[in-house]
């Protein structure tokens, strides 16, 4: 199979332990972290080969952070190195009623201020099969935004498959762009997407009158399919929160004019909410590989993967293969084997 | 507004880590504690003017207690140091079917051995508007039952609010006396009551033949009000213990000869669960100069508060006003806001 | 009363903390565990005149789990030294969806390794009144299945009751034997047993073909009886895994031909999984010397020994006999009595 | 070898980790500890039959600390349940310059209400050939400086041979006796002693006007003798205290009237400073019944274990025989066998 | 007295435990830190009445630094919320021979894009009697230059007295300006220096050609003296580096024209090595303030207040003014008062 | 550069934390380690192309240990999997004159039990320009002997430098060799070598009767090249223990007939003892490729890297070139860069 190349941030996430508040903590735990990094690593633990591209500060966390991408084997010589800062986020775990809280600090990260020309994509891209890339990186600065969309362009012209998790974050943003102005054109060069009924409205003014959940689903995608002909795969995912440790999660996947519905998973006691949806959107692309004529498989794969990796601490859904088919298969109940 | 003047014991709270009993523990967590600390705390984080009032030994475990009150802006000019100890209690928590376990170990502190005259009521009361305490310090000894009544005579000769948590103990009452020998006089001066069904009977012999609850706890706060005339405001709080981990909690306001029921919010995976009602009590105190006009908000405020309460480690509850009226407004879910 | 003997092997427990998953630990927590270890200690913390017997290599580790038995009260004078290693398990703990992990490291352990002789059981045994064993040291190697045999024929030779739980470990049975040409000889000798439907069936090929699960039960019980006469009480667990972190847990008991139904327990938000059915067996022996006219009682009270070791990191359940009866008395919701 | 009988105090250490101010604390490691419980384990540790004595409060801290006891082997079957706390101290550790703190809370323990005739010393001591106590527990109060007193008597009055560490704790004696008018009548009846140049100045006013280090302990020494005709064995220790972390320890054995002086260990880079003299009377006692006709070998074993205890964390000295003596050996530098 | 207004950053400062490496740790010790921070509360602990000024962004993590200040006595009524981050900094802690190692992260902080009129100068500094800074505010970016300079301006005008650590920082200074365009200027206002050699030759160009150390200082401290003619109280620090850990400081102080020396404290087994300058300049503040008539004592104050905090975790020096004394008398060696 | 080729076992360590004892601990911190895999780390770390070959178990514990290979750019593709464990030591460390103890439980790895075939060395090897072994792996079994054996002989064959740690374990050789009776063959195909003065004496009988040391050096490394004719560069180490954490270590090379003496390092304060020896073998290596003219700075890169290791927990040496270098140039006080 030819590399998939993942292309985002890398941010240093520090969390309270043991349900703290960021007042009361005196240490924070240290997760690497990233939604492109998360998903680099996990489709890596999956067996594919991945190469991780991002521009990093030349510094001893970013080496920490580029070591454990090589830890799951993910290549990383792509990398370029510059600029000032690690983006870092803090993020402190909410417990029964109270949600979890994150404060941002990832402005002036060295993806962030990546400059034209220091990613040199024709030759990155040149023996890959897949390119991936998120709405996360658009949001974070004009330059950020510039280069995705440079990236996804050559992807799209060398033939690359060009997958997108459109991923809203409503705190980014904040250099005088609107999602509006930006995501459609990159959508232009994307042949798979994930996305939710809030993204597509946020990004595309897409919304449906349907009543039905399913009607209005499949309504949504129909429309976003028509808006970007390129779109080959189409999958919108939801999750309801029920508490803050208890959420179900499932996805729709709209297969030529057909709604395809995921088995939909309870988690209860949750570890650990963040990074359900990159685990998704490995599962996603790693069903589109390798069940490519089963997508009632694919789907609800990557649903299971998003399902484990709930119960993992930190961003990263470390889990591989035989586990996310063993979750599918219904062992849901954690019966040991000894 | 005037400030609030909160007189209680400071407790040192012990607790073995990640649920292990007193026997396996090598480590205990340490906590600054007590109901009245607490609410003290608590209030002084909603925005009102706090100072606290107690006697502590002069060593460097009170220094850390009172430099959490000052971390938290409540002042504490008039604490008074003396005496031999600072009460200390051991807590094993509960997990699925196995409940939490106390340890007191606080006779003979500081505030238990405190003699008349050490607290110059006129002059530490003189500027405030409110005066609250708890059930909890009359508990402890003769000496700090007699300061009890002493503060709570002075505090209504001065013309202050005054408002009293009931908050029976079993485990204390030790020094010969029956709470009905001292709690009733205390109460003619109160003029705010936060009580439950339990202690009430313990406390005044109040109980209901009613068979509906709401019935009976009406019956009961106008029995209450009967025997007190100088109470304004009385609210009863109710906790159903489903499991160890899963509480609901909710509360009635007696306004006037309506009673006013508040939200009841279920805590799953609660993560500590004491200090609650002190959280609660705040709430209230909150409500009555905050929500003045409005009771329903003003109970539903206090009951939310200590719904967040059993989702922070320790006894105090670290919220914002922010955080509990978002709560009130049914985010319960806690999706994270990034 | 005699004391009883229990005879197994003493397994160093590692454990990632917080869920983390092997690849994520930098550190292990340490249980000192085993089943009939766990079974040891637990009696004696109920007051029984315990004595352990097994062997250990000479070393710092061996000399801590020995230390353990005597800070609970079990005498280890008989414990043998010698041999090469202490078998050790790595336990990763599930959370939401995924499962425990095990990885076991116990061959070639000193009790594996035992040879004839090393252990005098006529003279280990001279003072007992109860000998207690397991089916999983018969499944660690030939010369344990062989020490297991000669110990339970001369516990039976001189007279004292001898109980088994039954405990199949699939993972385990990797020295050339199947079950079935191991146990049966073993339990010959057996006059309590604890067991549940896929052990039997494994073991002994004993199914039943009724469709309700009472009666199927009562049937696969039957036929145990009338395989192994020498059998007197004869119990089965059941455990439902409603997720990793819920399960419940039940009991039947084979009194003469009535079936005896324990009291279901339903425990949500498990610590710990393992040693719920050594903390059962304790029960059950426990309640055969005290409760003997009150098989009910006896049964619940096993079984609310199980429930309560859910709540407890670790193996062993460290749990008093007044802990015990307030559960059954149905004080499931953990009040803290303060 | 008939048993070593040792009375006096357990206490709940709690200490800040890793050289945290007690302000900075949020957790405190847990030691149980006291000068006699530390110097019973100890001996048990060596092989000697050792039974602790003492009054405890019923409560789970109380039972961890007897089950700690009963870990290393050392019987607490006369050990007096009743009153109403468990001594606790706490101990901020020093560095660099800057020195440990400690905050005594010992007030009201359990030991320090003891009454008359709750242990029943004849009994206590009927198969006993030693009684081991200290100077700390005449400090605590009236009634356990009562108690030592009753128990010396007894003890040689049956004849056993009776030692105390004479310990001098300026912080205690808070009753109303000086030392003076306490501890020559309970020295009466004492065989061995071990004690420093402060402490004796302090108890007996001995001093000496000698010039030379070894003169004047000999001349104090001396002294002591002359006072006290029943002393057989006089041990006087002393400690350089260079830095925080870098002391020396020796000590002087009066043998007849000839001085024995021991290897003087200096102690880099030590871990924790507490209970270095328990461990030295631990050696004294061992030395006096193994190695009875080589006094030099006993003093230099009796500062070798105090020396190594310094590299243990917590009050009790942890060690074997055979380190010790390989210590005496000259083996101070921690080569690895491997 | 009159308060002391301290002017400077608020850093964040993560430290992996134990002496791992950035890329061993997998959590950070979490300090509240910064220069001016450390010496405002340290101020605060010395019993002097403290206003801390700064920008912070309006997050959790500056609500708990500021908490921190309230926690020790500092007013922050002054401080003003906007901007985007807190300056943060990791520090690797070294050990033997390997050095500690930063990561600055402290570019865009909100006093690094402060803008003039923010801060309200005139109002600040009203009610004060001494002005506080440091060189690092200047050589975080022009703005913050700028605002260092409107404040001792202003602290002239108003007749403060304005004290300055020069506290050179290679590392920063990288928005275009050398030091010595930018400090000369400041230091026109100043009345009282802590510098050292290097600072001066890189700040001042001020070196000398004495070969005698104490002459060279002298002669370098009278240049300074020279050279800003406001300035009455010059003090240089050295420190001598022997080990990571094993560190020698001690200072100069230029009387008139008399070179006072100080004790030279050696400091061996060092717990922190970061924030031993900022403990010296409280020193010497508060030896200004309380021992004016005795220099000798207040340069050794100020010394022996360094040497306490390299005993400390963190960057603040957590001592009491009894303690610096004590080490003044002598007290090195850090016997236990018990 | 050619690729070097590393031969040896895995061992995970378990180490209680903290200076607690064995019977303290209720974690151990976990190092995946061995010497020749600190090696192939350590070698990957300083930028040479790195294989690591040995046999694991099919676990995720050996998943975790070739990923941390991985994470430092070791490439692992040759490891072989099958057999049933991971060889596995527990390290006690020792503190002031306590020495660190050593637990190994590595007998029936699956190295230990390899079996000839199962690595294919002239597939392996063919690449490579380095083979690098030790004689640990020798030591393990006579299959591991006989392995190391057939690695030596076609390493030499195909005519790749082949180094050897000789690295001598006394508690290992427990399969009936005398290293006498092993080590010779082995050697015969060596060019590198780093020994020691014990080791030669143990595996070839070499000793020297000169009383000076160098003398007594210089004799004994010449009778090894004798003895060995193939050996181009031989190292010996010498460690002098001042104490269990105060250690120095130097090196000599034989280059042709001068015995050249590199600087020694005194590391105080050490963090962790294990690796020193395996970070001189990278240092040597290194050296040998990077500074071929320049043996005394090889000699001193070897013996400055090992220095380094001291001050890290755990057994490899994660330093960088310009880390070792910058002690080299005297850098040993650890001044931060700030």
């Amino acid at each position: 199979m030819k590399k998939i190349v993942v292309f985002g941030e890398v941010l240093l996430r520090l969390s309270p332990p043991d349900y703290t508040r960021f007042g009361q903590a005196t240490a924070f735990n240290i997760y690497y972290a990233g939604a492109e990094y998360n998903t680099a690593i996990s489709l890596a633990l999956l067996g594919l080969p991945v190469s991780f591209v991002t521009r990093l500060p030349d510094n001893d966390l970013s080496i920490a952070a580029v070591q454990q991408l090589k830890r799951y084997g993910v290549e990383g010589n792509n990398i370029c190195y510059g600029g000032k800062r690690l983006g870092t986020y803090y993020l402190e775990q909410g417990a029964v009623m109270r949600g979890s809280k994150v404060i941002y600090d990832r402005e002036h990260s060295s993806i962030a201020e990546i400059e034209p020309g220091l990613l040199d994509w024709k030759n990155i891209l040149k023996d890959a099969g897949w390119f991936h890339c998120t709405g996360i990186t658009p949001a974070v600065s004009q330059a950020a935004a510039d280069e995705t969309l440079t990236a996804v362009k050559m992807a799209s012209e060398l033939g690359l498959t060009v997958s997108i998790d459109l991923n809203y974050r409503s705190k980014l943003w904040q250099y005088g762009k609107h999602p509006k102005e930006v995501m459609p054109e990159i959508m232009k060069y994307c042949n798979v997407v994930l996305g939710d009924m809030n993204t597509v409205k946020t990004y595309f003014e897409i919304e449906s009158a349907e009543q039905d959940k399913k009607d209005s689903y499949k309504d949504c995608m129909q429309q976003l399919k028509k808006m970007f002909p390129n779109l080959q795969h189409i999958i919108f995912s939801f999750r309801d929160t029920h508490s803050v440790t208890n959420n179900s999660i499932g996805a729709f996947n709209l297969n030529s004019d057909k709604l395809i519905e995921s088995t939909v998973f309870n988690m209860q006691g949750m570890v650990d909410r963040l990074g359900g949806g990159d685990a998704l959107m490995v599962g996603i692309i790693y069903g589109l590989n390798k069940f490519k004529d089963n997508p009632q498989k694919s789907i609800d794969f990557a649903v299971a993967a998003a399902a484990l990796k709930s119960s993992i601490p930190g961003d990263t859904n470390f889990v591989t293969e035989d586990e996310i088919l063993s979750l599918m298969q219904g062992n849901t109940s954690g019966k040991i084997n000894r």
